[in-house]
């Protein structure tokens, strides 16, 4: 008999007739033959209205304890565990919720964003083997002395991904509010095609680059212990994409997918001296001040003089122009910021780009056919990035989208 | 050092603004020198809250699970625990939430009625060696396999009483929303004086005749295990009531407390065969039908036929009536059920009464001074209860309160 483990989010548990949805969900899987493990988010507001209340007994300009903070964000799974488990239970099944703790998730004691350090998934496969449904709270668990912890952002994903690799899951399922992984964003793409199957590193490099389906820490584990998972729609039947390692099909498929992010800045500053820890002061400045920078070009000049520059979000841009300003004059003696908003980034991402050569050239000339100006470039081994006018960015992302023959049946591009 | 265990209400923590003055109250307890443990209930109205969302995913007519009822239910005390416990840490101190598992309850396995078993409070301790300030979940525990259990009605006195047992406290504080226990209803005398102090008994006596202050399971316990208890009010500073272990000069008092209860009804069954097993057919077929009984009298007359009266609550008289008609045929060859409501029950209470001769009288000659016909009578140790009809009861439970010197100083009365 196999192991299922599903995920359901707050949205699919969000409203008492959902939960209904949800427990009907369960219960096919289990009619199906398998086992079911499903792991369940706070229903949608509740961590909010948990968080309001916080504030409300703190007051104002008080962070509350992260480690109470902690004990009442785990009510939240904790209710929806029970709701989803009578739920089933009225219908006719067998169910029992687990808490984080019952479950034998231990994770390490840095409260409001713990890591998994260890499961012990005794109590799961003892439900399991009595042929009962396991409900599972996700996103929380408990350090060895007993406290109660939670993993913070994306943490629900992680709990059923590292549950599936602890019980040795035949398949893990993500239900979400999407049918899958895109090969490009369908609202900006309408024939952006539904991905069969992705491999971790692809969907990472998608994720940093503006696909939001999960958080990467999730992906990063399932990619470290094996864990196979479907991202898919908790509000149809479609099959979803199935995320897994990277294999020899995989590779004759150059590009997998095409990533964009608005919104974007960049910061040039040229001039800067060629010396060691310039480039340290900069980004410490920028980092001190808790501006995240995304992309970092830097070129040097026969002349012993460097251009420097990043991307931010344009909301960040003001703050990081302050910061900088005392910092120019220590990193030489002509130095010149140049700010720019209206910004946008596009990546192409797939692990076929290993061994294609010219995939960039492709792209670059591509966009330069349409009419695009390319402004920065940088490359991993999997993926291009490129930033562009903000107001090309719809052009830009629908002419690679043609180029790599995303929209129809992935054409095999020779390399 | 003493320890000191103290014991929120729903209503005390019901809001936010007043989270802060529980939270303040237990910051004055610790800075007068004591180790404080609060006891926390959930926050008034999130019980209804958590049982109406059970009731809209398990449907019409159909009850959740129990074990799962446990696991929803016990999120209301944990909420309430983190909130108190970050409004003291927001105003400067030291506290930590614990669960009921966390604070080591262990119960039977009864779901939503379940019993302490064992409580191991070394973490508490710790916790109070460390200088933290202990806010523990009232109403919930665990079992030995780790399975969250809820312990019913007045589940949160039986914890604070419980695990100030099991540490050893000073003191257990009751905080409510009276000032106390007093010597009859307020409402109904308005000279009724606050008691300083009651003993268990009294305190058993008076709540199983109309006094309602806290459950009797939680009174019993606290008299098995010596835990002295003070009942005081948490909206302001006034002393409470302390209940202990009777002791000598408890006894001078003949009468500490008049109690009361309205909307009363009696059923007289006469002419009944007096044979082995009838009362048990009667007394049977409306235990059957789950209505509580509450006096009993019986008299059997010379002719070897017996009068059974009993009351109950008015809301079954006639549920009674419809479940006793097939069996009266069985108990006698001409018997008659006689049903009145209208009825009230006056009952006096105190130690004294075992070494003071002629309570009664003087209770029952009271009584007809001032024109209140009795009808039943039934006598305890230290009780005497009598039936009145209930428009009379204002008067009768006045005319006792002033009989006995309840009203101003307590009077000792001589045997």
């Amino acid at each position: 008999m196999s192991i299922i483990v599903q995920k359901y989010g707050g949205t699919s548990v969000g409203r008492p007739e959902r939960i209904l949805n949800v427990a009907r969900r369960v219960l096919d899987a289990q009619a199906q033959g398998h086992q079911v493990v499903a792991v369940v988010s706070a229903m949608a507001g509740e961590t909010n209205r948990l968080i309001d209340l916080a504030a409300e007994v703190t007051g104002e300009g008080r962070q509350p304890t992260e480690r109470e903070m902690d004990v009442l964000l785990a009510t939240g799974e904790q209710t929806a565990i029970a709701l989803v488990a009578m739920a089933i239970n009225a219908m006719g099944g067998k169910a029992v919720s687990l808490t984080g703790a019952q479950a034998g998730i231990e994770t390490d004691g840095v409260h409001t964003r713990a890591r998994i350090a260890n499961i012990t998934p005794g109590e799961v496969h003892r439900y399991l083997k009595d042929g009962h449904i396991a409900i599972l709270a996700g996103f929380q668990g408990r350090t060895r002395e007993g406290r109660i912890t939670t993993l913070g952002r994306g943490g629900s994903d992680l709990t059923a991904i590292a549950m599936a690799a602890a019980i040795d899951a035949d398949l893990c399922q993500i239900f979400t509010d999407v049918d899958g992984i895109y090969t490009c964003d369908p609202r900006v793409i309408p024939e952006a095609r539904k991905l069969d199957e992705i491999s971790y590193d692809e969907l990472l490099e998608m994720a940093s680059s503006g696909t939001k389906v999960m958080q990467s820490r999730s992906v990063e584990f399932a990619k470290k212990f094996g864990v196979r998972f479907e991202v898919r729609s908790s509000l149809n039947d479609h099959p979803g994409t199935l995320v897994r390692e990277e294999n020899m099909s995989m590779e004759s498929v150059v590009i997998r997918g095409v990533s964009l992010e608005r919104d974007q800045a960049e910061v040039t500053i040229s001039g800067v001296a060629d010396h060691p820890g310039n480039a340290g002061k900069i980004f410490g400045a920028v980092a001190e001040a808790g501006i995240l920078v995304d992309m970092i070009v830097q070129n040097v000049s026969k002349t012993g003089l460097a251009d420097v520059s990043f991307t931010l979000n344009k909301a960040d841009l003001a703050r990081a122009e302050t910061t900088l300003k005392p910092v120019l004059a220590e990193v030489g003696d002509q130095v010149l910021l140049e700010a720019e908003d209206g910004i946008a980034k596009l990546s192409v991402v797939g692990i076929g780009m290993r061994s294609h050569a010219g995939v960039a050239a492709e792209m670059f000339a591509t966009l330069a056919d349409a009419g695009v100006n390319i402004r920065m470039i940088t490359t991993s081994e999997i993926k291009i990035t490129v930033t562009v006018s903000e107001d090309q960015i719809e052009t830009a992302a629908q002419t690679v989208h043609d180029a790599f023959g995303l929209g129809g049946e992935i054409t095999e591009t020779g390399g």
